[in-house]
């Protein structure tokens, strides 16, 4: 974990660059006294000249974003559990396992940190939520595939995605037993039982 | 919106300092070129010496939490009006507005960025949650003195305050109209139609 002397460093092929800049920053992250988080620091955790870093990624935002990208679709569950239930209970307990872990932790702070401010960068910011959305459009078109009724994007994102990236952010731990069925029954149920909550919503 | 020459910077009093430091911090974080948050570039900003930044806050951490509680309590609307239902609207509504803002989005990432890293930061985090949580709170208990029930913190949190949260986050613009009471239906639909939802879920 200590940064490598300049005269150990050895010649890395890209890929091993790009994997030792990636796990940096996870380190880095994940390090209790890693207050910024910079290119020269993630450079040097890596063994890396940090001018290679800012040839390869150019900014710390390009960066973080492209290890975010890797890091999500190397861990995206995409099994086909044979029912949606199944698939997002299977997606929604890899997300689980994962925030539970300082790693997973600081993934999704990565993924924070990596947005852009401006408003010019909107499209940026959908264009990385996408991504991040991509394996909850391949479980959305297999129950289509199926003859089921999949709740749209936006909700599965409100009742699903959001209690997991917020517990994840502030560091509250989800209930020890039963949370992932909890918000898969609450966005399915909510879904197949509207009409009592329509019943409920005449004041809209 | 420039930076103050040296030449020009007069002697502020301590709340002048505070609520000039606080304001460059979510000016730096609207910059759409501002990638770097330090408090050097804070203090530049301001127009007050980096020296007294780091005397009184320590930290560029702690200054986040201090901006963040600020702008939260100034925030929060604490109007009661009457019925669980409409505290949480209206809670819900003033979100949403300041969502829809650059200074609400950067106040939501500040929150994000002033989450201490370690582990053993937990209990920082935790106080820090429930700081945010005072407003919640208090919506509770006056229903609780009304006679009426209202759900547990845990499932506000994951029902209303997450969407909020990863929303501004990701800058996904909520829907135009009726957001805040399709999310305090679905969390008080869920709870008072608890039967039907119960009836679906006895896989747990």
């Amino acid at each position: 974990m200590t940064p490598k002397p300049a005269t150990e460093r050895i010649r890395k092929s890209p890929e091993q660059v790009r994997a030792a800049v990636h796990q940096a920053v996870i380190d880095l992250l994940c390090d209790p006294e890693g207050e910024d988080l910079n290119i020269p620091a993630i450079a040097q955790r890596a063994g890396v000249n940090h001018t290679s870093v800012y040839r390869r990624w150019g900014s710390l935002d390009a960066l973080l974003a492209d290890m975010v990208t890797t890091r999500l679709e190397r861990d995206s569950p995409l099994n086909d559990t044979g029912s949606l239930r199944g698939d997002l209970l299977a997606w929604a307990e890899a997300s689980v396992a994962s925030i539970r872990t300082p790693e997973g932790r600081a993934l999704v702070r990565a993924v924070i940190l990596s947005m852009p401010n401006s408003a010019q960068a909107q499209d940026e910011r959908a264009q990385h939520f996408l991504r991040r959305m991509h394996s909850i459009e391949q479980i959305r078109q297999r129950a289509t595939a199926r003859g089921e009724n999949p709740p749209p994007v936006e909700q599965i994102l409100d009742q699903l995605i959001a209690p997991f990236y917020l517990r994840a952010l502030f560091g509250i731990a989800p209930p020890t037993t039963g949370y992932p069925e909890l918000l898969v029954d609450r966005l399915l149920g909510s879904e197949s039982g509207g009409s009592a909550v329509d019943g409920s919503t005449t004041n809209y």
